[in-house]
C-alpha cells in the first residue's frame, strides 16, 4: 500500500519540480501529478479535478492527469505544452500546486443551461474567466452547447461579441473609416485578402489587415502571405506599415485581439458546433478589436462550404449585420458561389502564385479569383464612399489593369520586410482522369484533406494544383490536378489517399 | 524540418508498438502518438482529433495526444490507462491506428441543442455509441448540457432512461416481487443500505443489492461493506447468496448494470451539473437494470445535501415517479433530513461499526442511522405488502430487536464469504472545541474532505467519528470529532486541512 507511506506523498503548500514531458494536448492545461501525492488522492481524482499551479508570479488552472508509472519522479511534476508556455516554464522550476478556486462565472453557464438569459455582465465574467485559462475543456463544451442552437437572442449575440472585445487588445488608427472583410470559411484556395487589400489601399482606403494561419485547412491567409513577406510583426511594426501604405496583411496572433474567440473556435470545431450567434460574435468581436468601421463579409455557400444553404446564408446575414449595427459597424454582405475551390492552387505558395499572377494582371491569371477579389473590394470602395454605388467594381477592376494594386501590393511587402519568392515543390504528381465527361462535383473537403497529407500548411510548398473548375470537359488520362510535395514519403500518403478515397473530383459522361 | 523526413512519419495503414506510459486521464481513453507521425500531421491536430485503434479484435476511438518529446520512439503509441484496459494491451503489443469514423448519433445531439425532442431511438443510438466509448469528453460535456435544465420532458426522461438499462446487462431474479433501496448521495455517514437489507432480507422479501465504491465521498456502501465481507462478487455467486438468504450486498461494478450512467456521471460531476431529468434516468436504469420492481428512495434535504430545498425535492421526486411508473416500477420516495452526517462514522471501517452497532441493538448506538434505517426499511416492507400501512417501521424496528436482522445479516456476509472484524486505525486525533456552546451548523461537505484526507476510503480504517450532532452543548477543550488514520502523514494532511478550514462545526454561543 505504498499511497500510505506518507514519504511519498507532497505535503501541503511544499513545491513540485516541473519536468517536460513535451505532451500536448489541444491546449487544454493539465498539470501530471504521481498518483501518491497527497492532491491526487484528497480530491478522489474522478472528477476532472483543477489545480492551481503557481511559478513565481503566473499562475494557471489546469486539470488534473494522474502519472500511475515512473515517468515521474517523487516530488517532480508535468505540464502539458500549453501549460508550460503559459507559466513560461524551464526545466526544473519549482511549483507550488493548490486546489484549484472555485471558477464562479461558471455559475452563469449552468444558469443558460437552464434556460436564464446570459445578460451582459455574465457574458463578460465568463469571457474574462475564459482568457484567463480558468475554463476546462469540458466546461467550455457546456458553455458552447449551452449558447448553441438559437439559444442567444440578438441582444446576448450583442453582449457577447462586446465581452470578446473587452477581454483583448484593440486597436485604434486615429481615423474615421477603416476597412476591413472578412470569408467565411470552408472553401480552399479563396485567397482573396492580398488582392483585395492591395487594391482598396491603392484606392487610398486603410485596411490593417490581420489574418489566421491555417488550423485545419491547408493554408491560412498568413501562411499564404508568408511566402510572399514576413507576417509575422508586432503592432508597432504593423502600425509603421499601415502609415506608410495605407495597408498591411499580418499575422493577427502576434496582436491579441478577441483571445477568447480562438480558445471557444477550437472547441467548436471538436464538437461540430457552430451556431450563428457563436458565429457572429468570433467573426464581429476579431474586426472590431482591430479597429474596422466598414466591413465587407464573403459569404460562400455551397454543400461542402460552411454555409450550406441560401436559407441559411440568410439567417445568419441577418444575424450579422443586426450585430454589427449595434456595434457601430458599417457592413455588406456579399453571398458567393461555395461549389467548388477558388482559383488554382490550394497550399501556401500554389494559392501565392494564383494572387501574384492576379495582381500581375497575367493573361491566364484563374478568372475566380479575380472576379471574387474584384468583386469584394468593389463592395469596400463603395461602403467607404470611394466609388459610386455600382461603380465599384468598375474601379476595382482598374487597379489591376493599370498596375497600381501591383505596385501597391509590392511596397506593402517591402515594408513588411521584403518581397519573397514562392517556393517550388519538388515532387510533383499529376492525377489523371480514369474516364471522360463533364466535372460535375468537387468535394472541397476531399481535396483539403489531400493537401494536408501532401504537407500543407508546414511545407509551404506542398498542396494541390487544380486543372478542371466545374464544368471542364477532360478526356480519359487529362491531369485532373497536381500533387505537390516537399518529401517523398508525403506525396505517398496523398496518393495513398487519394487511392483510397476516389470521389474528390466527379465526372458524368457526355450524353 | 523534421516533420518532412519521410523516415520519421508512420506509414499509412502500419502498426504502432504500443508503451504503457502510466497516464490517467479521468477516464477518457487517449492515445499518445509522435507529432511527426503522419496521423498527427493530417489531422491539422487542433480540433480535437479523434483516433480508432486496434489490437487483434478489440477496437477504440481515442482522443488523439501529441508529443512533441521523445517520450515515445518512432514507431511506437502509448495509450492513457483507461484505454490501455479497454484493449487489454500488453507492452509491446501492435496497433493499428486511422482516423476514426465520424459518430452518426452526434447528430441527436446537436439536433437536441438546436431545440429537437430527443427521441427514443436517437437516445438509444446515443446511450449505444457512449457504451462503446465513442463520444469524446467533449462531446459527453456538450450532451450533459443539452440535456440539462429543463431540457427533456418526461417522455424524454423515459426514453433516455430504457435506452440507458438497454445497453447494458439486465438481471431477472425470476420472481414477482425485488425490493430495492437508493439514497440520492451528498450526505456522509448515511448507510443505511446494509441494514436496510439485513431487515426486509429477514422478513421474507428478496432485495439483491448492488452498491457503488467512493468516486468522490470518503466512502460507498460498497467500500463500507468490503469491510464486513467480499462484495466483489460476480452474478452467479450473486445469485447464490440472493438464492440462499434473499439479499446481498454486493460491488454493482462487476455486473455492467448501465454503463452508460457510471460515463455521463463523471462529467456530470466535472461540471457540477446534474439535472433532475438526468438524476432520473441515471437511478431508475440503475435500478430496473437489477430487475427491482419495488423501490424506496431516499431523498435528504439540506443545504449542504445535493437537494437543497423541499421546492427542489417535490419536483425530483414527481418526476421519479411518474418515470418509475411509466417504467413499470412501484416506487416511494422519503424526503429525510441532509442538515448533518448520519450516525457517528464517516469512512468505510467507521460507518461500519455504526452499521454493526446498530444491527446488534447495541444500547450506545447511533440513533439517527437507526431511525432512517427502521423508516427506509418499513416503507419497504408496507410497498411490498409485509406490512400494513402505517405498520412497516414497528415490524422493521422488530426485526432489530428479536435479533433477526442481525441474524440474517451474518448469513449474508458469511454466503459472500466470511463475515470480518473492520480494522481500527493506528492514528488518532481528537479535535476540540476551541469555545463553548451549541453546535448549530455542520458542514458535510467540509467533513468529507478531512476524512478524504485522513486516507478514506483507500484506507479502510480512516475517516472522521462524529461526537456532536447538531444541538450538542460543548464546553471548550470538548472533542467535536475524532480524525482516524493510518499513517501518521495522512493524519497530518487532515489536520493541516482542519486548521485552515475550522469551519466544518459551528457553535452559538449559550444566551
Amino acid at each position: 500500500m505504498t499511497s500510505h507511506n506518507p514519504n511519498l506523498a507532497i505535503p501541503h503548500g511544499s513545491t513540485l519540480r516541473l519536468r517536460r514531458l513535451g505532451i500536448d494536448t489541444h491546449q487544454e492545461a493539465v498539470i501530471y501529478m504521481r498518483q501518491d501525492c497527497h492532491v491526487c488522492r484528497s480530491e478522489g481524482f474522478s472528477a476532472q479535478a483543477r489545480i492551481e499551479a503557481r511559478l513565481g508570479e503566473r499562475t494557471l488552472i489546469a486539470t488534473l492527469g494522474r502519472i500511475t508509472s515512473d515517468l515521474l519522479a517523487h516530488g517532480e511534476a508535468g505540464l502539458s505544452e500549453t501549460a508550460w508556455h503559459r507559466l513560461a516554464a524551464r526545466e526544473g522550476d519549482e511549483i507550488a500546486v493548490t486546489h484549484a478556486p472555485p471558477v464562479d462565472s461558471l455559475r452563469h453557464v449552468r444558469g443558460k443551461i437552464y434556460g436564464h438569459r446570459l445578460d451582459a455582465g455574465a457574458a463578460e465574467q465568463i469571457v474574462r474567466d475564459i482568457v484567463a485559462g480558468r475554463y476546462s475543456d469540458v466546461e467550455l463544451a457546456a458553455l458552447v452547447a449551452a449558447c448553441g442552437g438559437k439559444a442567444l437572442d440578438q441582444g446576448e449575440i450583442l453582449g457577447l461579441t462586446r465581452a470578446m472585445v473587452a477581454a483583448g487588445s484593440r486597436l485604434d488608427w486615429g481615423k474615421r473609416a477603416i476597412a476591413d472583410k472578412h470569408s467565411v470559411g470552408g472553401l480552399p484556395g479563396n485567397r482573396t485578402t492580398p488582392i483585395v487589400v492591395a487594391i482598396v489601399a491603392a484606392c487610398g482606403l486603410t485596411i490593417p489587415k490581420t489574418s489566421s494561419r491555417a488550423i485545419t485547412s491547408p493554408a491560412g491567409t498568413a501562411d499564404t502571405m508568408e511566402t510572399l513577406a514576413p507576417v509575422d510583426l508586432n503592432i508597432a511594426a504593423m502600425r509603421h506599415v499601415v502609415e506608410q501604405e495605407g495597408g498591411c496583411i499580418v499575422w493577427g496572433g502576434a496582436v491579441d485581439l478577441s483571445p477568447a474567440d480562438d480558445i471557444l473556435i477550437r472547441v467548436e470545431r471538436a464538437l461540430n458546433l457552430d451556431s450563428d450567434g457563436q458565429m457572429v460574435a468570433s467573426v464581429l468581436s476579431k474586426k472590431i478589436a482591430a479597429g474596422a468601421t466598414h466591413l465587407v463579409l464573403d459569404l460562400p455557400v455551397g454543400a461542402t462550404a460552411k454555409v450550406r444553404s441560401p436559407v441559411d446564408a440568410d439567417a445568419l446575414s441577418e444575424t450579422l449585420s443586426a450585430v454589427a449595427t449595434a456595434s457601430g459597424v458599417q457592413v455588406r454582405i456579399l453571398t458567393t458561389d461555395g461549389s467548388q475551390p477558388v482559383g488554382r492552387g490550394i497550399g501556401p505558395a500554389l494559392e501565392a502564385r494564383d494572387v501574384v499572377s492576379v495582381l500581375r494582371n497575367e493573361q491566364d491569371a484563374p478568372v475566380s479569383l479575380r472576379q471574387r477579389a474584384v468583386t469584394l473590394a468593389g463592395a469596400l470602395l463603395e461602403l467607404l464612399g470611394q466609388a459610386s454605388q455600382g461603380g465599384g467594381a468598375t474601379l476595382a477592376d482598374k487597379a489591376i489593369r493599370d498596375g497600381s494594386a501591383w505596385r501597391k501590393f509590392a511596397a506593402i511587402c517591402a515594408a513588411q520586410g521584403g518581397m519573397r519568392e514562392p517556393p517550388r515543390a519538388k515532387f510533383t504528381q499529376e492525377i489523371p482522369a480514369t474516364g471522360r465527361g463533364q466535372v460535375t462535383e468537387i468535394d472541397n473537403r476531399l481535396l483539403a484533406r489531400i493537401a494536408k497529407l501532401a504537407g500543407a500548411p508546414a511545407a509551404k510548398e506542398a498542396g494541390i494544383e487544380l486543372h478542371c473548375p466545374l464544368g471542364t470537359q477532360v478526356d480519359t488520362g487529362q491531369p485532373l490536378y497536381t500533387i505537390h510535395a516537399a518529401a517523398r514519403g508525403e506525396l505517398a500518403y496523398a496518393l495513398d489517399f487519394v487511392r483510397s478515397h476516389p470521389g474528390a473530383i466527379e465526372l458524368e459522361p457526355k450524353q
